[in-house]
């Protein structure tokens, strides 16, 4: 046994699919789930998800060696809060967020002396959401990033290294404002693109006509796109400042091609896809 | 056998693919292939694809029931052109362009009393190109669109409709123009998003360090970027006006989102993405 309490906070996707890959490593000795939703603890429990659970940040917590804060990134701050409170002494908190400036800014400077804060990123995900969809393989193979700090210690930082390492995560470290810039432009900004894509098909006065043929290109979207509005919304929130920049810059790109297009110069037309269409092969 | 030769012209994904399942359907005597590039006509008599190629437009598409165009959408009115000083009477010309309106504005004004000319479109493929790509199996249960015209010969169009459905196509009419403003939207605007997309990533100084994470999101745009640069901005070309149009209503779509984010107007953007969403669940 590597651990001996683990605690994860939203029982979502994410928070799900750790909890159960926790419990079926047998490297935990008690595996507890929080989730303010008691339907996804009773799933959670009867699925052998956790080992015990419960609907509110309560001393069910107490004597975890690490506590995973799984919410959507706007909570993080204050459910971090509520841990401190209760938390046992050399506590180890982290999240999960996809974000993590703002996350960072907001719990480091109300971070107990006899806690320990460690931010963390796993890159997964599908576009299906909640504890029915958790899924022990989810992690297997997939990057975790820790954006640890000049505060982070050492000691604490290992041993959510070593948790993510046991759920199959390859654990990479960067600084916080090179993740929100990197997941800003290579995730936020996707999926920025993918709602505005379909919206613009919506917009139309034959949308349904237009979606009947949507096999043609615009499906591949819809994955993207069919993610949960709340907990993107939180991350376009947390993560503005990058994201704006991002968007600023495809704008650019698109107005490259919509020129060309309209100035019917082709040949800058056709560079400018050999650009693109190179990448994938270099992926 | 319900045809007795068929000519192929463009030996690439869709017409070799259009070759392959006619000769499996063993409902055409004698499938003919042409393509410029020799190696081509190689492989696909060498893998039974073909029963009879050549690498011009000459003698061998003389007697052909029906003659399919399948080159890229630009070069389909030349093609035609070459096609109408050999064709035998009562020959049945059509194609599987991308755009419609472009091309029968280019043909049918040219085309002789004794041949008859259906546009058409297949609505499958894959980002793969080129016949070593051809599957048998591309089109079963795909749509197929042809956009008659009021010139259109009624039996023309008919053995048509007969030749993709022994394919496995459904067979759906309308409009060229609607074809175009349908497809303007679904598929080549999707292709400028993405195209766009993965250029706005490239142009960035730290282009290698961000595809390292390309799985966070951008990698599902790929497969869309990915497609022939020759062929799409051949089509982007053709469809021109459609296209413009459907970008400005990307653009405004783009803004919206992108403004309720600098205007931290959260609720704005939730009901933004939670539009999208909603979408895939009704496709």
């Amino acid at each position: 046994m590597k651990f001996n309490k683990v605690t994860v906070i939203g029982l979502g996707l994410i928070g799900g699919s750790l909890a159960l890959a926790l419990k079926e490593s047998k490297q935990v000795e008690t595996v507890v789930g929080i989730d303010t939703n008691e339907d996804s603890i009773k799933y959670a429990f009867d699925n052998k998800i956790i080992d015990e659970g419960a609907s509110g940040i309560n001393e069910v917590i107490s004597g975890s060696e690490i506590i995973v804060i799984s919410t959507y990134v706007g909570n993080i701050p204050n459910t971090a809060k509520s841990v401190f409170d209760i938390a046992s002494e050399g506590t180890i908190i982290t999240d999960t967020g996809s974000v993590k400036s703002s996350v960072l800014s907001e719990i480091e400077p109300n971070l107990p002396e006899n806690l320990h804060f460690v931010a963390g990123h796993p890159i997964a995900g599908t576009e299906n959401s909640g504890v029915k969809s958790a899924d022990s393989n989810l992690f297997k193979g997939k990057r975790c990033i820790l954006t640890p700090t000049e505060k982070t210690d050492l000691m604490a930082k290992s041993k959510v290294k070593t948790m993510w390492e046991t759920v199959g995560c390859k654990v990479h470290e960067m600084d916080a404002q090179a993740h929100d810039h990197i997941f800003g432009v290579v995730s936020h900004l996707p999926h920025v693109v993918a709602y505005a894509l379909i919206n613009s098909v919506l917009s139309a006065e034959d949308s349904d006509e237009l979606l009947e043929f949507a096999g043609g290109g615009l499906k591949d979207y819809t994955r993207v796109s069919a993610s949960s509005p709340e907990m993107w919304t939180e991350i376009f929130k947390a993560n503005k400042d990058q994201l704006l920049n991002a968007i600023s810059v495809f704008k650019t790109s698109l107005e490259k091609i919509e020129t060309a297009v309209e100035t019917e110069d082709f040949d800058t037309l056709k560079k400018e896809l050999e650009k693109a269409a190179k990448t994938k092969r270099n992926l």
